[in-house]
């Protein structure tokens, strides 16, 4: 694609200012100051597609606007559904920035921003590429539908409803959403995995009131000890979670992946001094890599009872909590964790203690083959434009919304992560390269291309 | 003692009147703004043994004042150490009590105000005991050192100093202490047994901030996990306490002790109800009074880690942390346990988490014999006042001043209790009989007699 190149070299500057000008809007959708800011946003990224020919819509939510816009249908070809977000972080301690946030500064070949690389720069790249096209082709080589939200940083219900409800509408091939990281500088890397979750808040109950630890001590059954004795009840000396059925659906990992995820650059040293811990733990044959990415984790999240103030208080407390977070690997059923959860807590609840498991929430995992056409051609397209062929990663956290369209579209959503992992994008000091902002469009727009020869439902 | 009985049947009114003089003392040792009323507290105790002939000093400590009196010299006859307290708790809330609680109000043959059973009343009853000798006979059968003091309600150090720095000057042959209960209405007691107590804190720390579980659970320590781990390694399935060396020195009942503890009338169903809970658990092989009694044990106080508020927050946390109780029972030697426990937590405790184990403070258990002459001339004096044996119990909690008695003094401590368990010594509507008031001022009248036969060490 010589030409499409040479475009968006000539363009450079051009988008950077267009980039730059959509930075300066102060899109903090947690924060009701910024209410009409958010909808400056949104029509900020509506206007580009408009320029481009698409038909966009502003779409109301419960909270912030959905902007959705199509490219002019090309029949026969392959569907990209593009997800982002316009909305970004709050920004306190503002003190902590070195140039504000709003007013977009380069050092280093950096742009410093709030909402730099979380998502504006890594979502515009798909605008722009999209804009390369047309002006050197004419026309894209496949569809194209865009559905950038306000609410990704704020939890918002928006985009999940929507999706629900137009499932048609969204029909597509595959979904690609560039929100996420590279394995490393010059290390480019698709996101083939993300992990589920199912979190739970236990409640136990003893006495009906705080009790004194020596007139009643030994004789009462103490929710305290009830609940660390449930807690490690739950997983075992070599980190096994001992809910049953637990590994049941547990896709292992094949040799290949293995290989690959210890091919990796993994600076374990690095790793540990960054979160300032003496080992790394967890269970027993897997290695650092594979316990994030491929094996689901019990976590205890927060735990209280009792006194927690300074000193002594002799007291046999009448109730203890704690929240629970399991992350689960594909093909891991919530549902069914949730219910073997049930049932070893009731098994290990002491007598004299009620118990109470209330579940916040469930999600899937999800995974997307390395193999797949579509990740393959997301695998070519971000060769050509870093230089080098990404590195297949897995991400241990969950992301509501990919979940959504894995589930909801029945299509492999493809994470190409244009950012780094010291972008700062919940911090002060958020950054995106401008070298990984080009190369985003460029892989982008080498993406369309790849994606005009990989398999379609047809519409 | 026909004269004695009759003296102080003739007193009832006037004693009943001076009673409630005290307790229209607001004596709140815990607040500072009674800071003045504690002190007239003070100098009204002072009062009634200047009354008596007995030379009183008011002695200042760092916080609220010491009142110490000694009866005229018997030479060759025992001497008895009365301790008690002249303050009391606070007040609030305020709005449950029935009539405000420093205006005491007799209805139904209770007098009701803040200090009535809790230790103003029961204190009282061996000042009173002391003038019926005095204008009866003329003079005591005994020697009596009178030590009272100011800071029992608020924790002060006031009365561990003086007793340590005054060792000669308190020489006794036992202590008596009326700050407790009876059995039950009719059924007084002699508490023979206290336990001791380990009060500790652990702290686990491991990453260097709060983590996302999703982006780091599985590889890295978490603190609140293993303090679940670690708090449910220190007791078994049976209750038994897996601290090494734990009940080495556990003096075990006799079986005359634990005939007599079963013969007691403890109704488990109103114990149920009263605290709320559905079972009584404890160590395996024991009832109920005897793990209440006699046997140590282990409590989680408290407990804290990560996320406590509502909802989900998918933290992996920095730090956990606990508060631990061990009750003890006599022999056990609170350094021993201390590092008893100190090793098994370095034991159990996982990679990747540091450990901190603070003291907060540790005591033994006193046991008292109930073949002691002592105990048996007490339980003569109780019998004879009440109409009824006394029965032989212990109480699950620690007394810190009995304890220094019972060490630096090195005699019996004889814990002769008037009160009932429903007086609400520290809640609203504190209460106590006046049968219970006069009937322990004729016991202690009895005491004086009983304990003139007594051995004594001399002085």
């Amino acid at each position: 694609m010589p030409n499409i190149n040479e475009y968006l070299d000539q363009n450079k500057g051009r988008f950077e200012e267009e980039f730059f000008d959509l930075l300066r809007i102060a899109s903090i959708s947690a924060d009701p100051t910024y209410h009409d800011d958010v909808a400056r946003a949104a029509r900020w990224v509506a206007g580009q597609f408009e320029r481009l020919g698409f038909p966009a819509e502003i779409i109301p939510t419960g909270g912030h606007p959905l902007v959705y816009a199509e490219s002019p249908r090309v029949p026969g070809a392959p569907t990209a559904l593009v997800y982002g977000h316009y909305d970004v972080q709050p920004v306190v301690p503002l003190e902590l920035w070195t140039t504000p946030p709003f007013e977009p500064a380069v050092r280093d070949g950096n742009v410093f921003a709030r909402g730099a690389s979380d998502d504006k720069g890594q979502m515009l790249t798909h605008v722009k590429s999209a804009e390369a096209w047309l002006a050197v082709e004419g026309q894209l080589p496949i569809n194209l539908k865009y559905l950038i939200e306000g609410e990704e940083e704020c939890g918002g219900q928006g985009v999940a409803d929507f999706v629900e409800k137009h499932r048609d509408r969204l029909a597509c091939d595959c979904v690609v959403v560039s929100d996420s990281s590279q394995f490393g500088p010059d290390r480019p890397a698709i996101t083939c995995g993300l992990r589920g979750i199912v979190y739970a808040e236990l409640l136990l109950t003893g006495p009906n009131r705080d009790l004194h630890s020596g007139s009643f001590g030994g004789a009462v059954a103490n929710p305290a000890n009830a609940l660390a004795r449930m807690l490690a009840a739950l997983i075992d000396d070599r980190g096994r979670v001992q809910v049953p059925g637990f590994y049941d659906d547990v896709v292992a990992l094949t040799d290949k992946q293995r290989e690959q995820f210890a091919s990796l650059p993994f600076d374990e040293a690095a790793y540990l001094a960054g979160i300032g811990a003496s080992a790394l733990v967890g269970e027993e044959g897997f290695t650092t890599l594979e316990r994030l990415w491929a094996r689901p984790t019990y976590d205890v999240c927060g735990m209280w009872s009792g006194y927690q103030g300074e000193g002594a208080k002799t007291v046999l407390p009448s109730a203890a909590g704690a929240k629970l977070s399991f992350r689960l690997v594909p093909n891991q059923d919530p549902a069914k964790i949730i219910e073997g959860l049930r049932c070893k807590l009731a098994e290990v609840c002491p007598p004299g203690i009620r118990m109470d498991l209330t579940v916040h929430h469930g999600g899937r995992g999800v995974l997307v083959s390395e193999d797949s056409p579509y990740t393959q051609a997301a695998a070519r397209a971000v060769e050509q434009a870093f230089g080098a062929p990404p590195v297949y990663t897995r991400e241990g956290g969950s992301i509501p919304v990919v979940v959504l369209f894995s589930e909801l579209l029945g299509v492999d959503v493809l994470l190409l992560g244009w950012g780094q992992s010291d972008d700062n994008a919940h911090s002060p000091n958020e950054k995106f390269s401008l070298a990984d902002f080009h190369r985003g469009i460029k892989a982008s727009a080498q993406l369309w291309e790849e994606l005009a020869s990989c398999p379609t439902k047809g519409s």
